[in-house]
């Protein structure tokens, strides 16, 4: 459990560049890439990454793997967990903002604790999200090492915001590698500052806490992957997902039924206050996946999760399947579009809250299975790891379903530039420090 | 001016189905049509179309053109007509509800009207939107003729919803020209119960009165083109708007510079509560113009024209200026993206109060250009309209941008299989008669 607010940790020690050290191509090769001709724009920015290869002929080479740091909230594995997980949850003001919050988070968290052990209790007594993810990260680094063999070998390592393993332990066992150059890959297909914003901060502080007592590893190089609502694989993952579902209907029911695209949802402070681009992000997902699907099935794009009085981005999943049951509608597929793995969303809120709702009010619901380790999926991990460590490194990696290399927000160099921009109602200052140093510029 | 509330017009007569006519193509052509193999559920699809096609053999072809008609808000063409705009503005329960609306609706548009004329007096005196409405419906149906000669002749018309032509005046025009067989085009690219919805709710109610007097226009064969918010050329008609504006920035600042994309607000009760499709309709045009810039510049999808005490979605269009101007951001590209042209929201709210507000603040923002006239956007229209036609006619047409025609929102038939589904809070029973009207069916 974090002893205070994250926010409190981290206002000195900032670094003065995160320049890139490149562990193998040569200068050569990233002159001579096989990028497609570039806009004055981004030779600017092939330009910066060349000089920043060049810098590595006089710096030893890496004897450690390339980190692939899988960035995501976590989930308590046993029931015995919950408690320190919510705690760290309350903490975390990049997600909420209580006041009085360093004394306030462990209280709620404690007065929640029962109601949430009992769900869990429900999924088979804890989150499978840990052992997804190291599923995921072992299959997906196995994969890329064929795919981008000039940053093998690669290792995927776990970084929770608020289970174990814990950004801090990660670092450990990072340093134990002697890692020296990672890309710090978040779980969350569409970005919000509440989920890998969070995770990025964190990681941010981190980084400057082992500066500050002089660690070695403060010296890792970054680079992060920080959206891919679109990526082309993970639109056919999610679109095999749904297809499988459908092909369990009769033929003329199969392009009725309604599908809910379920994600989870933002309090309205943070979707109009703050201006964050989650909502906008998961909807490209959606639409997208409608695009692959053909428009078939009509479709709404639902949220879920809210909790609390505030008011929060609607219209919720569970007033979804009430307003259609009146409506008349007897069938719905349900697809978790804001998740890559199970969890207590998908396992309980999904499939036994909103189940039971349903059956009461005489619906059917199917659900779309989670991504977890549909080798689709696990396809998708792996280039657009590849996508990106060669958008840095001049390789040329094209992935399946990619026209030319280098030209999406997930592999623009060291960071999306759209990361670069802050929500426009933000005054958290270490977003704009965190956002600066993994771009590589000196940060204020 | 209508004289009472919409809602209550349109009770009765209803129809029993709005079965095809179709007035070129034979039935042997849509039998061998050059559409790519059909699923099954397309293929029942086509069968009902086809059969729709061949009731044609035992009528008369059409003498009149096939109508293409252009469904916008509209606005005051002088200072004179904003009294009357408003006040069917505020009588229309499909976009606000009040209570005594009947009696209320003149009264506030009354005590509107000054400040609103006001706004228009500074745009010149009055919308610009009939006059590009009209240039936008002759240079598209010109073209229409040469990319679909099936249904030629075409004729564009007019259908505003608050300003003059209204639905009933282009109706008359229709009969006129003896028309029977028409295209409700919207001209909102993102579809909303607020915009969309209401004129396609108003075009049925105009069609029960006709039927109930008998006139022979009620007989219409009515399809529409309901949503288009990612139709190809539309996109690449946004991207050239906003790639001209950014050429005028000097290369360090081109790609830089961030995006702001406006687009109308609405309340969160429509939003949330009854859970309108528009907010996640307009990112979806937004992530695929950032496709088409290949993702250049960072940007934000924020939300203009609020107004009263309620809820509405957000961030704010001036909001994120303001945070923009407080973050250090001195530039920042505007692009309305869920209108197609010029009209008070661009010309005034945009080019005259947002620029103040940011030139306050020492920010220089700088619009795209609206589409307008563009010839790029005229060829959007037509090749929809087209595309359109084609899946109903099998006539095998297919857009400049587009893989296999009839495969996506524009091209399911007589309406989109989304605008099917009603929104799951709605209870206004003319939808859901509307929508089981132009899709063909039976009504109840």
């Amino acid at each position: 459990m974090l002893a205070s607010s994250p926010l409190r940790s981290c206002r000195v020690g900032l670094p003065r560049s995160n320049n890139l050290v490149i562990p193998k191509p040569s200068p050569s090769s990233i002159a001579h890439s096989t990028q497609p001709a570039a806009t004055p724009s981004s030779l600017d920015n092939r330009r910066q990454l060349a000089t920043q290869a060049q810098t590595l002929g006089s710096k030893p080479s890496s004897k450690g793997p390339t980190a692939v740091v899988l960035l995501n909230l976590g989930g308590p594995k046993t029931l015995d967990d919950v408690g320190d997980f919510l705690s760290r949850l309350f903490h975390d003001r990049e997600l909420i903002q209580l006041p009085f919050q360093s004394r306030l988070a462990p209280l709620i968290a404690k007065r929640r604790t029962p109601k949430i052990q009992a769900q869990y209790d429900k999924i088979g007594g804890g989150s499978p999200i840990l052992r997804w993810t190291q599923t995921q990260g072992k299959a997906m680094t196995e994969l890329l090492d064929e795919l981008h063999p000039e940053t093998a070998p690669h290792k995927a390592y776990t970084a929770f915001r608020y289970a174990r393993p814990l950004t801090e332990e990660t670092f450990d066992e990072m340093a134990e590698d002697g890692v020296t150059r990672a890309v710090g890959f978040t779980q969350y297909p569409q970005y919000s500052c509440s989920t890998t914003g969070s995770s990025l901060n964190e990681l941010y502080r981190e980084i400057q806490r082992r500066k500050d007592r002089g660690a070695p590893e403060a010296n890792i190089q970054w680079s992060v992957i920080d959206r891919w609502p679109t990526y082309p694989l993970l639109i056919e993952s999610f679109a095999k997902r749904i297809e499988a579902v459908l092909e369990t209907y009769p033929e003329d029911k199969r392009d009725k039924v309604p599908i809910m695209f379920s994600a989870h949802s933002l309090p309205m402070q943070v979707v109009s206050g703050r201006g964050d681009p989650y909502p906008g992000e998961v909807a490209a997902t959606v639409s997208k996946v409608m695009d692959r699907l053909g428009w078939r099935n009509p479709y709404r794009l639902t949220w879920q999760s809210q909790v609390g009085p505030s008011a929060w981005l609607g219209p919720q999943t569970s007033d979804t399947v009430k307003g259609w049951a009146k409506q008349g509608h007897k069938d719905a597929v349900v697809v978790p579009i804001a998740f890559t793995s199970d969890h207590i969303e998908t396992l309980y809120e999904l499939d036994i809250e909103l189940q039971e709702e349903a059956e009461e009010l005489g619906m059917t619901l199917k659900r779309a299975e989670s991504l977890n380790d549909d080798p689709t999926f696990i396809r998708a991990m792996a280039e657009i790891t590849a996508s990106h460590l060669s958008a840095i490194h001049g390789t040329g990696f094209k992935g399946s379903f990619e026209d030319a290399p280098g030209k999406s927000v997930w592999n623009q160099g060291l960071t999306s530039n759209q990361m670069q921009l802050r929500c426009p109602g933000c005054i958290n200052p270490v977003c704009g420090e965190s956002k600066s140093f993994f771009a590589g510029k000196t940060s204020s």
